[in-house]
Order: structure tokens, then sequence, then C-alpha cells
């Protein structure tokens, strides 16, 4: 029984096992890429945005006639099918590969190919009907079908993450309504400052997050200038007049987005701008979700020589030593996937920056890298949503007693006594471990009533219901 | 002859120079932070961003009754003054100091008071004509005057540095228009490729550079949402109710610009997520500088040995001991700028993450990376077009030859032979050392007006027109 | 048929699948850290880092009486098979996990618990006989297991990247004999400066790399000290007196390799110092691999168009649309590995930075960074070994010609005839296009005789006999 | 009067200001990189290098004849005036410059022409008595004569960090001795964790201070090998035989330290890697120090709502709007001084990827970054330790209140009562508010006597006295 065809290539004939899907380019890939172990058929969204390119270009040539009928509707049928996530095991090259991406693209060629040649009733190989390069790959080049593919791939991966964001904002948002009456003393530099609401602080993260929603959907947009029909270089070459508007258009009508032909096809090609900029985007999230779990870590400090004016959920045991340990441990994921995020970003502009003349030969790195950050952020939103936020519960005892303690009173006190006397009630406060009220009472700067109004909830917060 | 006068804080009196405009806080500061040896002087947009923010505060703490007129005019006109340039030797705290901001604060706070005080015929440390705190910072804390100031400080700087990039889009769009006819053989992955035009090469570069205003000037239209009125920490505690909007409504007049308040202080105050967008965007013009100047040296490399299809300007010796030696100094220095821009981002980077609770307590380093990249990007553009690009000479000569001699030119006869013979061609050609126009002579695979016509230029390069 | 089994911790029972050699703790980490879905189990020196601690302390428990023999020999055992490959499947939880490396010493634990439980004629959960807590994890704490086993997982690991770049130094080294008489033309700044040998430009990569290796190996001398017998925090409490030094004998022994106790347990149970001195370490050697790799790419540019003095290895197809094109795919492969390392250093710096007090609760993703960085260097040295330096070949007819033709030999003639002639005998080569030869003899300047002399190999590169 | 003399170079006649002591080259680069604004003459250590290495070449040549004792002498003594801080305002070429260093080069060479010419009598610009070239720059090319001063100005400035670093490790330790009492609450994840001493917690940061020196000491070893007789790119072309080793010895012996030329010049001329590995190491003291300065933070957060086991010295107002409130404006400082840093250690690393075949092209920017970052630490470090550690105050009752108030003492229980019996007690305790000894002696776990010596502080802490 054979268990391997022959395919060749300008290296001579190798053997390919007779059921694998992918062909010679793809085997080359595999001896000279074993780097991570990680095969590219890990980024669901990088096959889908291969398969909706593929599929718009077989398209495109049959409009042109320069494909018929049955190979571009097999082709389209072979590209729906991995889609929807079938044949992943076959795309095999290794996520980190030289060449531009030439072996990510030609794995998907001959992929495709081989699966459109069993749905036209050929064998794996038969490539006389129909051709990895000559049919699948027709009128493109792998330096614009690779990028338009990653354009895609980044928009539908940046969908997932938005709504993960999503659900992360909304978790914060019902604790600000939550915790909207909870008076506590604010920090400003870790010294104590003046009062807030927990509401507030919370309102603020959910606040933060949201803002930068709006800004990764933005760089988004950025994404659907594409370069598909600039082949080789964004002259054009090889590709016919007119195949690049048509080609973009079945994009826009497949994926249902407004995809468009970049204005500088030769600018476009060698341009990975608009990778930069939502890698940009993705470390400014992460710097944010790091700040907000720091927060997280420092409210729930304790639960006794801390801060502790929040309790995380208890979701495992937090020392192999030490009983009844309660760790932040998701805070401390996402602030270490944020690390990752960050570091993917440096990878991403190493990358771009080193590309030269009328390519960008390191964008394989670029698309793992966003990948990478993609999918972690979208994992850690959720996880900190559902595993964290929603089960924060407030410790308004211990807030309410700080606010009393606190040397911060003094300041809402100002307008009242002046700077320089409340300066001298602060240090006083401060020396004596009395608080506030006492050595304003005592020094008789207020009557109780009016130190009463002054530190109100609706005195010292005034923000707080338009929070 | 006195030469000193007393000033007292918290820590008790201290000798400040009797003609010095700054005060006691300023002197503290200078002692606590002798850290790098520049002071905040040397960043004139900080400097007009302090000036236009306390103008801006005054007006509001008059209008709402806080203030009287010969006060609030008095550090009107200081202000105004300090937005022309004068007393910037008086801003002389470091630009790395701790506090938050704080040192600036009042180092502008003292100089304005000041200044102010001379104004109403008072002499310099006369504080209870017009105080440093009581007065020039009436309304304010440094955590929302501080921030603001930034912002306007930044908007400014912005707008010098998208000139110069306009400068230098208009030196490479020149070159392109003026190289629009030069066939020149394109390069991915630095090997030879397919022919295109020096004109859309250079036209790249003015398209990716255009692309890149577009982004920044999007970036600075965050900083125009402002937390002044937020004072500590953003509840707007001592700051008299409607006081904020009225002052940004002041800021907007002064500035000329659109400034509107933050919907929620509590986050504005706390969040550096608009200089952490705007250091990501000149990260990103950074690298693309960095990958054009690349560019230019690799085309002008040789002038014998290397590609050598264009010559940059010679603008001093380039060896100390090789005669007649010409390196491309401009591109060089231009891409060491972009290497400390993308450093200054991971400053902001680092800076902004580590912000906890209320406050960034690290804005000052912030601060110091965004002013460095825009002043230096903006001396590097100016330097670029001025100095290299508009002096650029085309090689017609060399790109011609090459032209002929490439093995790119198989590509073009693909749809005419197929990819088959066409690679046949390029192996012997490459092997025998002879042209593929003389292979496919040789072989009868084309005619000689068939193969002269899909050598021409305009079929080469299809898009050139288009460029 | 029962499929699962019962196991408690804090939070209450869970069902364990029945054939599952972990338990409890790590079920819970699973479904608190579902991230890049990267498990543990892909580091193989970490498995054995941990394997190695874990029967070092079992050990020293022994001998200290606290641990029965049957007991450690059951663990011994365990330990031994996990190190020589066994069940590594079995180490599930995420490579980025929350809890400052609990889940992995957890999963450790269980796994080896359970096996040993096996081995003693037990089934797998009957913790009562052998309990992953309380006995393989007696006298330990994830705090001082876990680094330590990080200690041992990072020198093996080092230990197979020294002997992947001696193997690329070897290759570099032989490439520098082959080449030691092909005399050609220097480059700085890309100009064409003075003529060198090109085995002195492959000799340069061989030394590069060695300096680099002996780098290499100081760096993994720091991870010999140990924290083994800090527990929590440092101060040992709840190890029985002697049990550190104990442990970390048996530990040398063990691994045949000098481990020592650190001197001061509480400063190196919080130190990363070590990991990022390695991390450092690794990134010079991208930077250098990256360096050298760009210039394998340069050097091989064109092969018409560009500096064309060597000829790498056709390993792949280049294009997809240009025939013959050969990329230069295995650099490009190893820069962006270079990349990657880079950016994981970033993310060691990171998390070492955020350490904080008496722990860094972010060691797993220094882990990870350290892991993929020294595995994907490992695999591309070999690759750049054996894919493609053993195979470049030189074109020596090339690199003649221009040494003829470079200007760069007026350098040459200055102590002949000064600089001042030189510098005008280049600039009339330059301008005429004439080479420097030519217009030295034309000009009478030198005899044919002197000028062949002061142009002879041994004269134009006089430390080329030393290279 | 005449106010300018003219000199010459490749482009034709400059006017020179008269009182200059540089020339032409020096007033080219002027015009071509106005960047910073800073030029080299602030970089003290730099100065030092360049006129060590100018004057040991001098000598050379001197040596072998080649240069008269008179010039020779001239040299030497300028060199030495500079070296004591002589004309530094006359090294005026921007930090950031074009053309690897042979700006920094040619001022040097210029000025030491200049004040050599006076020394001789002569006027300034009178070349044809000493030559910038011909005679200060003679067998040097800026290829050599630059890195290598690099060299010299690094391990200087290294000499005066470390001393800084002697201070602040003095500090930390002098305090730990203070401290050693007080008994405290660890914490690890932020989480109240095991009893320790603050003399303890003190004494980690000395220690890793010290590690840090000893690797920086390490770093700063492998400068001592410089590249010295290499001229343009590593073949000595224009040196004469011999020339390097006695160059190299003559500056062994004037700087008295013990440089030695590099084994392969070739390589040396284009290898940065010993700067790579200073960069690293100042990172890795960069993240110490920030680790150590947010600890002291945390450690002083409060007064009242934070940790406040210890209080920082008050050294100026923290605010100005909140009376009383003090902030840790040193540490603050330190941090962003360690943010430089790292971002710096990136401006290093992409300046050395960048480097191609012979040369690194972008060495002044690595300059830059090396030179601001030693100074900063070098200023970071004794501001930290003068300003700050050393007047540290403990709150010793805050800290013992909380050991008595831990659940984390149930860990010192575990012996004794077991981890389950443990674990229940921190439950109840943590539950009813109560502490674990008061819940102990109500479970009749314990009596009296034995739970007060297992709480004792020689058991809680049994490394304390070792410490």
């Amino acid at each position: 029984m054979t268990t391997t065809r022959t395919e060749s290539d300008l290296l001579g004939p190798a053997e390919i096992p007779a059921d694998a899907y992918w062909g010679v380019h793809t085997a080359r890939a595999r001896a000279n890429f074993p780097v991570t172990g990680v095969p590219i058929g890990t980024y669901p969204f990088l096959l889908r945005g291969l398969a909706y390119v593929k599929e718009a270009a077989a398209l495109a040539n049959r409009d042109l006639g320069l494909l018929d009928s049955d190979r571009a509707n097999a082709i389209s049928v072979a590209c729906r099918e991995i889609r929807e996530g079938a044949l992943a095991d076959q795309f095999v090259v290794d996520v980190i590969q030289g060449g531009a991406g030439t072996s990510t693209n030609m794995n998907a060629n001959e992929v495709i190919a081989n699966r459109a040649l069993e749905i036209l009733g050929h064998a794996k190989g038969e490539y006389s009907h129909l051709h990895p390069n000559d049919h699948v790959n027709l009128s493109q080049s792998t330096n614009d079908a690779y990028p338009t593919a990653i354009d895609v791939a980044l928009i539908e991966g940046v969908d997932g993450l938005d709504a993960a964001m999503g659900v992360l904002h909304e978790a914060f948002a019902a604790k600000a309504a939550e915790f909207s009456g909870y008076v506590k003393i604010g920090r400003t530099q870790l010294q104590d400052a003046v009062p807030m609401t927990l509401g507030q602080e919370f309102g603020a993260f959910a606040v933060m997050l949201d803002e930068d929603r709006h800004r990764l959907r933005e760089s988004a947009q950025l994404l659907l200038e594409v370069n598909l029909g600039a082949t080789a270089i964004g002259t054009g070459l090889n590709a016919p007049m007119g195949y690049g508007p048509v080609a973009v258009a079945h994009l826009a009508e497949l994926t249902g987005r407004p995809f468009t032909s970049a204005t500088d096809l030769v600018e476009a090609t060698q341009d990975p701008g608009a990778f930069v900029h939502l890698s940009g985007m993705l470390k400014r999230i992460a710097v944010k979700l790091s700040k907000t779990c720091n927060d997280l870590r420092l409210l729930s400090s304790g639960p006794r020589a801390g801060l502790g004016e929040i309790t995380l959920p208890a979701l495992q045991a937090g020392s192999s030593i030490m009983p009844g340990k309660v760790n932040p441990v998701i805070p401390e994921m996402v602030t270490q996937v944020a690390y990752t995020v960050i570091a993917d970003d440096l990878a991403v502009t190493l990358a771009a920056e080193a590309g030269q003349l009328q390519l960008n030969a390191f964008e394989p790195v670029i698309v793992r890298a966003l990948s990478q950050s993609i999918a972690h952020l979208t994992a850690a939103c959720h996880l900190l949503a559902e595993r964290c936020v929603s089960g924060i519960q407030a410790r308004p005892e211990v807030m309410a007693a700080r606010v009393t303690d606190s040397i911060g009173l003094a300041t809402a006190l100002n307008p009242l006594i002046g700077y320089r006397a409340a300066t001298e009630v602060a240090g006083e406060a401060l020396l004596s471990g009395r608080t506030v009220p006492e050595v304003v009472l005592e020094r008789g700067l207020l009557s109780p009533e009016a130190l009463a109004a002054a530190l109100s909830p609706a005195n010292l917060v005034p923000t707080a219901s338009a929070g």
C-alpha cells in the first residue's frame, strides 16, 4: 500500500504523506523551520483570513475569465470548509518562518488545492487538474495575499477582544454601582489623600476600559485598507487589469466588511504601519489592565496588615505552606499577560523597523505577536470579569474607620478654617495620634454642627452623585 | 546689600537668592533632584502649557469671585510674558523629579506669583499680597493643573512635528515626481524582484509619511479632553461649584483650541492613556522614518561595491582616514533619533503602567520622554528634508543596466510563456551569466518584437502612471 | 465504572478524572488559567528541574528523620521517571498563571504523589498514604522549591544552547578558513571602505559567537546559588534546623552540579537578579545573531542587483510568483527569533521590576520567556549552521572585480603619495568612472611596480595571515 | 579686527570663529546635527577617554618615529589639560550625530591640534605646523580611536557608579542593623505571610545591591579589551607595523588600567557586545533599585490608611492642596531614573542590532544612552542614600500590633497542631475578627506556655540572628 505521493519543486522530488493535504512546499518549510513547534494552524483567525482571501481571489479570477467555474467553485467550497474550522491540522508550518510568509501562503495554496481536487473527484496531488500555484494562487503573490489575510484575521480577532472587554466593562460598572455608597480615603502616591467613594474607584476602571475599546475599534478600521492586487511589489505585475478592485469587492462581500484597495499599492505592500498601530493599541490596553489589576491587589492587600478595603473571591489555595492564605491569582495572571503583550509590541516594533525596500520580510513574527496578544488579552478579560471582579466584596467598615481617622480630612476644612490652620490641625493630629475632628473641636475651630456638615459624605465627595 | 530673601515651608526657613523668581518650594526641589542637570525650562512647550493653565485658572477664579481683578490681571500678564518666552531661566527644577509634578507646578506658581508681585508694584517674596499657593494655585491641585498643562504643551509640540513632517513629505514627493521616469529593479528580501520606477519608490516614502501625519493629528485630538477642576483626585474637593467648566472654557479661548472637560474626572486624573497613545504614535513615526532612512542608505550604498542607485549629497568628510569617502550621515542620524524615540516610548509605557490608585506619580518622566521625542523627531524631519532628500540624485544608468541584466524579468514573461518555461529561462540565465532576453531569443520562445513589448516600461511597471 | 475520583481543598470537593495523576489543586488552576493553551509540560527542562528538587527534598527529609524510607524511595523513583520524560502530559497547568508558581509546584506535588502511591501499591488519590503537601512538599514552600527548580532547568537549557552555538561557531570557522584567500572590499556605513578577506569577515562571525558563549556560561554560574530551605519568605519557618544545606547537597549530588545555598535567604527568595542577568545575556546573543544574519543577507543580496559576494544554499522556492527567486529564509528566520528573544527580555525585565516585598509573584512569565528564548535560540543556531552557513559559497570573481574598481584603494596609497594627493585621485576616479590605479599611473604618481606592490593582497590586508 | 579664520575641507572653505579651538569638520557637524542641543562636552568621561586615547596614540607615534617629540609633547600637554576639565566647552558637536563618531573624533582632533599649536607658539588654525588629521589622528581611524575612548570613558563612569552604590549599600546595611530587633509580618503577593524582622527586610536591600556591584565590576572588565590599532575596519591599514600594541601599552600606563589589544581586530571593530553587556547590567541595577524603591513606598504608605511600617524623611511639601501631606519623592525619582535606564538599554539594543558588516554606525546613540544611564544612576544612588534611606524611621508599634493580629501566625503552629487544625484556626480567626492565639487557646489546642514559646520572636524568625 502506498503511503506517500511524490511531489517536486526546484530542489527536486519529495515524498509527501499520502493523506496530507499539504504538499512539497509545505514539506520544505517544515524541514527548514522547526523553531517553536507551534504550527500556524493554532491561529484560527489567520486560517479564516487566508480562506477568505483565497476565495475572493478565485471569484475575481473567475469573473475576469482566468479561472473556469468548476475550479473556482471547488476552491470556494474548500475555503468555506476551512473557515468553518476544517483541516486546521493541515496548516503545519511553524509560526516563525523565513520567507516573508511564503510558506504560510503555499501551505494554504496546497491545502486548498488538494481539498478542491477531492471535491472535483480527483486524488490529492493531481495538480494538473487544479494547481496550488497556477490556480489557487492565480493573480496573487504572497506579498499581497498574505498581508490581506492578516488584515482579515486581525479584524476578526479584535472583534473578540472588544467583546471580552465589554464583558469586563460591565463587571466593573456593576461593581461601581454596587459600591457607590461607600466613602473611603483616596490615595495619591500611596499616601492618604482625600475622600471618594469605592464606586468612583471602580467607575474609573470601567471608564478606562471603555475608552480603550473606542481606540481599539478605531485602530482596527485601518486594517480595512488592503493591498490585494499588488502582487510582488505593488506594481500589479502578472495580475490582469482590473483584478485588484474586483478581488477586494469579493472580499468585502464575503466578509461583510467594507474592505477597500489601498491607494498606493507600492506603499501598502511594504508598510506594516497598521500592524504597528494595532500593536500599540494592544499595549495601551495591557498597560491599563495591569494598572487596574495592581490596584485590585493593593486594595485587597492584607487581609490584616494591608489596605484590606476589598476582598477578592478565593479561587484556589494560595500557598503550599501557609494555611488559609488566599492570593490575588487572577490579577497576577492578568499582569503577566500584560507584560507579554508589552513585550510582543516590542517584537512588532523591531520587525516593522527591519523592513527593507519593497517588502517587510518579518511579517510572520508580527503575526505571531499580534495573534498571541489578542488571544491572551481576550482570555484575560473574560477571566478577570468572571473569576474575579464579579465576586469582589467591599469591606465598608474598614473604609469608614479610615476616613474618620484620616489626616486628609483637613483638606476639606481649608475653605472653612484656612490652609494654615488646617495644616496645624493635620500636624497635631499626626503627632498626637488623634483624629482631625477631635483636634478641630478641641481647638474650637468649628462648631460640632459645622464640622459634621463639612465632613458629610455629600460635602466630602461632591462628585459622587455625578460619577 | 541683601542678596537673599527668606521664605519658609513646613521644613522651616530657607534663603532664596534675592533676584530669583522662584521660591522655597523650588529651592527644596532643586536640592532634592539634582539628577539630569536638565531644567524644565528647556521644554518651551511645557512652560507655555503651564502659563496657559495658570491664566485660565486665574480668570475662572475671578469670574467666580474668588480672586479680585487686580490679582487676576497681574497673573494674566505674568503668564502671557512667560508664554512669549520670558523667565524661562527661572524654571529650574530638574526634568526628572519625584512628587508627581508638584515641584514643576510649584515652580510655576512661584515664578508667576513673583512676577505678578512686581507687576503690582511689590517686591518678590511679599506673598501676603499675592501668594503662589493661595492665589496662583487657587482652586487647583498639581494633579489637575499639571496634566492639563502637559496636554497643552503636547498639542503645540505636535503641531510643530506635523509641520516638519509636511516639509519632509514635500521633499519626498518632489523627488518622486523627478524620478518617475527611471525604471529599476524592485527588491524583496534584498533579492532582485520585478521592475518598478524610482519615482514609485520615493512616492511610497511620501505616502507613508502622509499617513503617519493623519494618525499623529488624530492622536493629538485625545489631548483636548482635560481634567482641570478635578483637584487632588478627581472629586473636585476645594474647587468651587462650577469652576472646572469655566476654567476649561477660558483655556479653550486663550489657546484657540476646543478643550473640553473629561466626563469622569476621577478616571481622567489617574489615566495617562492619551500620553501612551501619543507615544505609540511617535514610535510608529520613528519606525517608518528609520525604515525609510535604512532604504536610503541601502540605495546609496557603494558607490561601486553597493547598490548605488542614488547619490546622497555630501555634507562632510566621511572618514578621518579614507580619502573621498562620503557617508550617509543624515539618515544615520535619523535612525539614531528613531531609536531614542522607540526607547522613550518604553519609558512612557513603564511609567504609565506604574500608576497606582488615584494618580500616576511618574508623569514627569513621561513629560521628559515625550518632549524629547517630539523635539528630536521635529529636528530630524527638517534635517532629513533639507540636508539630504532635497539633494538626492539618481543614477539612471546604473538602474537601467540592472533591469536589462535582471533575472526578475522572467516574471514578466509568465503570462506569455508560462511559469515553467519562465523558470527554466531564469535558471539558465543565472547559471550562464547571460540575460533573460538573450536566453528567450536563443530558445525562440518569443519574437524580438513580442519580447520588446513585454519588456517595455509600460508593461513592466503598469502602475507607474497611477503612482 | 467510576471515571472520576473526588478530592477536596478549601473550596470544597472536586471531581478529578480517575486516570489523572494531577489532583484538585491542579484542577483549580486549570479552571483559573486557560490563557495561552500551552501547558508547563511543554518545558522539559522545567519538569526535570522540578523532579530534581522534589527528590532532593525527599532525601533531605529522610535524612533528617521526617520522612520514612519507603515514602522517600517512592518519591525518588517517581522523580527519576519524570526526569526521563515520563508523565509530561500530566503537567497541565498553563505556563501563564497567577500565584507565583504555586500551581506549578502543586501540579508537581500531585503528579509525584500519585505516581509514588502507585509505586507503593496504592491507588491514585489515596493521600493518607502519601500526601502531595505533607510528604512531597514537606519542608518546602513554592517560594523556594519553584525558583530552585527554575535554576536547575535553566542551567540544563543553557547547556543545550551552548552546544548549539558551538556547532554554529564551527560552521563559521570552517568557512573562515575556506574563504581566507578571497580579497574583497570591506564596508563601513554601507560605503566601500578598504580591502579585507572574506575569511576575515566570516572569522569575525565565529569570534563574536565564541565570546558570547563565554558570557553565557558565566551567566549560568549565577544560577548555582539556590534558596532551597528558605520556605515562604527566606526565614526557613517550618523547615527543620539544618534542612536547607542537606537538601542542597542532595541536589548537587543528583545533578552533578555544584549548587550552593544562598547566603541571605530572604534576599535570595525575592531577587530574580540571576534570571534578569541570563535574559540580558540571551538578548546579547540575539542581537549578535541578528546582526550576523543581516550581514549574510546583505552579502548575498542580488544575485545581480545587489552585493552578491556570497550565495546561500537554496532551500525552498522563494516566491509564489517570481520564477527562480531564492530567498535568505534561514537568516530571516533567525532574525525573527532574535526579535522574540529581545522582546522576551523585556517581559523578564517588567516582571522582575514588579516584584514586591518578600517575593516576586510574576516568576511564571519569567520562566515562560526564558524557556522560549533558550529553545528558540538553540533551534536557530542549529538550523543556521546546518541549513545555511555550511552551504555558503563565495563568488570570488565578483569580489575581485570590485577591489580593482574600488575608490577605497586610495586609502592604501596615503603613506606613499599623501592624504591630499590620494583624495584628489579618489575624486577624479569617482567623477571619471575610472579606477584608482588608472588615475595614479596617468598622473605618474607611482611607478607600475610600486603601485602593484602597494595594491598587493599582502599589503592591502596585512592582518589576513593573523586572522 | 578679524573675528574668524578660514578653514577648508572637501566641501570648500568655511569661516570659523577666531577663538574657537574646533575647526571646519566640527563646523560641518554642528550644521548637520542640531538635534538634541546637548553637546558631547557635557559627557566629562567621554572627553577624558578621548584625551587618553589621543595622548596614547601620540606617544606611540613618537616611539615609532612617526611624530617628532615637540609635536608629541604638545599633544600630550593638550590632552592632559582636557583630562583635567579644560576646554570642555569646545566639544560642541551634538551627542546624536551621523557618521559613526567621526564628528566626535574630528572635534577632538581639532581641539587638541589647536591647543597644541598654542603650546607650540603658533596661532590656532596654523595646521601646517600640527594638523588635526595628519598628526593628532595619525595611525588612527575614528573606528578604533572612538570605541577605545568610549571604553575608557565607561570604565571611569562605572567606577563612580560603583562608589555611589557602595554609599547606598552602607545606608541600607546601617538600617538593617538598626532595625534588627523589630519583628513584623512578611508579605508575599501583598498578602500577609509569616513573621520576619524589619532588619531582614532592609538587609535584603543591602545584599541585593552588593551583588549588583559585583556584576557591574565584572561587566566593566570586558571594556579593557580595546581595538586601538585596528584603523578603519580592523586590518590595521595605514597604521605602521607594531603600532597597536605600543599604543595600547601607553593607554594602560596613562590610565593605570590593564588595557589589552583585542585578539581579532576585525571582530572587535564591529562588535558592540561589551556595550550591550554593560547596558544590560545597568538595566539589572535599575530593575532592582526600582523594586527596592517600590517597597519603600509600600512600607511607608499611609500614614494611616496604608502599611505605615516605616516613615521616610520629609523633604518638601507633598501637595499644593493637601495640608501636611508628605510624599515619597526620592523613591519616586529613583523609579523614574530606573525607567529611563531600562529605556536607554533598549536604545543600546536597537543600535547594536543595526550594525552592518565591518562597523556599527550607531555608536553615538549608544554612548549617549550609557552616559546618561551611568550619570543618572550615580546621582540616584547618592540621593537615595543621603536624602531618604539614612533618615528612615521604623514604627515598631505598628509592626508589633500586626504580628499579634496576623493570620499568618497559624503557619508557625503547623508543626505543633498540624496543617489541618491550623487551617481551621486561621479560618475562624479571619471570620470572627479575632486573633490566632485567642482561637488556639479557646480551642485548647495548646497551653498558654506552649503557645507563647511557639510565638516567641526566636521561634518565629529563626534566621534573624543570622541575618
